[in-house]
């Protein structure tokens, strides 16, 4: 590129009518001149050729994605991480903000994910390294995407839990079993105290436990302890699927009983979830999968906030994600600013309920209030309720005894002394930091 | 876990009937002890807990991952790659081959996912790192996908090319010209010698060029060209969009004159594509946005291959990949890996062309025969053709004057002299390793 070539991708604020841009934040490590590689990166994921041969044309000033901020510091001791294709050079630790004109793809996820995870992002030229870390869209572009039907405020309606955490949990074994006792380890933990009993994100509609009957059964068992208990329950069915059957299984499993649907975000596609959306009558929940294969490293890929945003803007009305501890090998500020994700303000889309989770129990739940900060939180053990050495019911009853001294600002332990359930729960799965 | 839990996630292939299993080759690195680790990355994909509190039973012996094969050496450096989260201990690069059963989720693509790169690969205790490096299935798993509808037979039936490369070319400008212009820069490409005049994989239905009047224009080019040079052509046109608008669109452009379709794999998502798969009258051409955010480096994420295949299996008839020289980024050996991929035996599942593309021109094209053994590929030029001094009918011209040259057996730069193309092809673009 020419020096005239880079500065036409270069960019104020102030020139550009933001309403029609979405702001990305990359991370970079570079060979040669930083200033020409932003300007590669910001040509790659629009303009590449921004005229014909022939033609006195420039399509950059509608077309071009624009640099708004670029810092470079040399790295003397190279990349790193080991590429085996990394170009060589003097190279650089970038920071940088582009401006990318939505009117170039429109208010559609792939188009979306094209554009600032695509082939000019992963493949601009003298970048080896790179990690999209964060996004931000205009709210005239968010204005087209439904958002989350029910949405954080909307779950806690349905469950009439207010100032509280929601109170998930994976029912285990979470492969193998028929509907019938799979339906009877939810209905004890509802009893216990659950709010929400979930299939596991592997287990979706198979032929030795098919959804139908599952939800069935599990919404038999759901219906007897909302009547027993006297409070609203949720079974929360996977419906994990192929996209042509996604609104099928919706009906099947809602008929049947499940009011509210989980379905694994990445592995089906953002844009599927968006489809289902548009139909789903119940809530519906994201899963994880799949996202940590290109969001761990903070050297390459993309951070995964950028995942919750978009699983927000897909409908999502609670994200399941990786969360504190170290079983989940995510650092605490990164779980931090996907729960900021799910709450924050998003223009016209409605905030979504975090649920980050990994080998949680009552023996947990103390810290990870205390590293929110807040109640607006999902939390969701597995083997914390199902492994529970007095059983499902006993390992629900175990996570609200933890709450109530939580609530009462009792220590978790001094509670355990006269509730059994919360003391095996401490003793089987000890303190966690 | 004890060595009884251990041992029950190993098995030798004798013991189990393959035919129920997906086989997978992990590389890994631990902290702590391979052999708990492998156990762990087994246990977490499968059957995470396989009993109930207080039931004697067992879900393993039907329901388990199981390791085949534990390969392990000492890392004294380390890990290869900085993880802010990764536990500490002693650390062991490995190589596993784990036994997945297939039963546990179906001929799903998004279930296959969610087993395969799910949140027990990743989040394996003692594992920060892994790679997933390749993916067998068995014939009879296979058969329950249709595969390529056409796939590299039926595109070189629809094109009478046979013996040759397939000579794609990428419309440039990528991003702002109306239809119009558009067609008649793919018009000139035909008749330079073009099989394919594709959209950018940036460029969708949007409404400066919308896919309906683009279709039309582009088709009816495409008839003009086909009449003046007497040799079918192709013109694939992009409709990566929202799932839901998949047939539609679909429709909507092989009405108007596409006789091939684009989409972006990962961005729509595997399962998107099965179901216009299913739906489909033209052959379906992927490209590779996304797929290097887990794919590029050596330690971490997934080899590209694996979604080379999981691409085929969804099918597609071509697969636009990135291709050999530095721009790309991808090492040779890895792009071979993605070529055969397309090619070798899959059980019931059609070969499909593998497209290995980057930066090509006339200069680079004997290099990429020549490293790939065959004239099994597709070659996609972008400014190589469209960007040719000569402008798109020179730039396609210089291509096949290349490939003249090769199939004769004469040095390129030779045939240079009587071909004025070809000669500003290599002068405009040079010529590449």
């Amino acid at each position: 590129m020419t020096k005239d070539d880079i500065a036409g991708f270069f960019a104020v604020r102030a020139d550009l009518n933001l309403d029609d841009y979405i702001e990305l934040d990359f991370s970079f490590e570079c060979a040669g001149d930083p200033h020409e590689a932003a300007a590669h990166l910001a040509s790659e994921q629009s303009t590449a050729q921004w005229r014909r041969v022939g033609v006195d044309e420039d399509f950059r000033p509608r077309f071009a994605a624009k640099v708004l901020d670029l810092r470079a510091e040399p790295r003397p001791s190279g990349f790193s991480i080991p590429v085996e294709c990394a170009v060589r050079g003097e190279v650089h630790a970038c920071r940088a903000t582009i401006a990318h004109p939505h009117g170039n793809f429109g208010p559609r996820l792939p188009n979306l994910l094209s554009a600032v995870l695509g082939e000019g992002v992963f493949f601009a030229p003298g970048i080896p390294l790179i990690r999209l870390e964060d996004i931000r869209f205009p709210a005239s572009y968010l204005a087209a995407f439904e958002g989350p039907q029910f949405g954080l405020n909307g779950l806690r309606e349905r469950l009439k839990a207010f100032d509280r955490p929601i109170f998930f949990g994976v029912i285990k074994p979470n492969i193998g079993l028929p509907p019938e006792p799979f339906a009877e380890l939810g209905y004890q933990s509802w009893l216990g105290g659950l709010d929400i009993a979930k299939d596991d994100e592997m287990l979706a509609d198979i032929p030795w436990c098919p959804l139908k009957a599952r939800a069935a059964a599990l919404g038999a068992a759901r219906r007897r302890a909302e009547q027993e208990t006297g409070e609203p329950k949720i079974y929360l069915a996977n419906i994990t699927d192929e996209v042509d059957r996604l609104i099928e299984l919706h009906d099947v499993a809602v008929e049947a009983g499940a009011n509210a649907l989980l379905v694994n975000a990445m592995p089906v596609g953002l844009s599927g979830v968006r489809m289902l959306r548009r139909h789903a009558e119940v809530p519906l929940i994201a899963h994880f999968p799949f996202i940590a294969a290109f969001s761990r490293l903070a050297g390459y890929g993309v951070h995964s906030r950028v995942f919750t945003r978009l699983q927000r803007l897909a409908g999502f009305d609670a994200v399941i994600m990786p969360g504190f501890g170290p079983r989940m090998m995510t650092p605490e500020h990164e779980v931090v600013a996907c729960i900021h994700a799910c709450l924050e303000p998003m223009g016209p889309i409605k905030p979504c309920l975090p649920v980050p989770g990994g080998s949680d129990s009552a023996a947990t739940l103390e810290g990870v209030f205390h590293k929110i900060g807040s109640t607006d939180f999902g939390f969701v053990p597995g083997r914390g309720v199902f492994g529970h050495p007095m059983g499902p019911r006993g390992g629900a009853a175990s996570i609200r005894q933890a709450w109530q001294a939580i609530a009462r600002g009792i220590p978790v332990e001094a509670h355990a002394t006269a509730n059994p359930e919360l003391k095996a729960a401490l003793e089987a799965f000890g303190k966690r930091g």
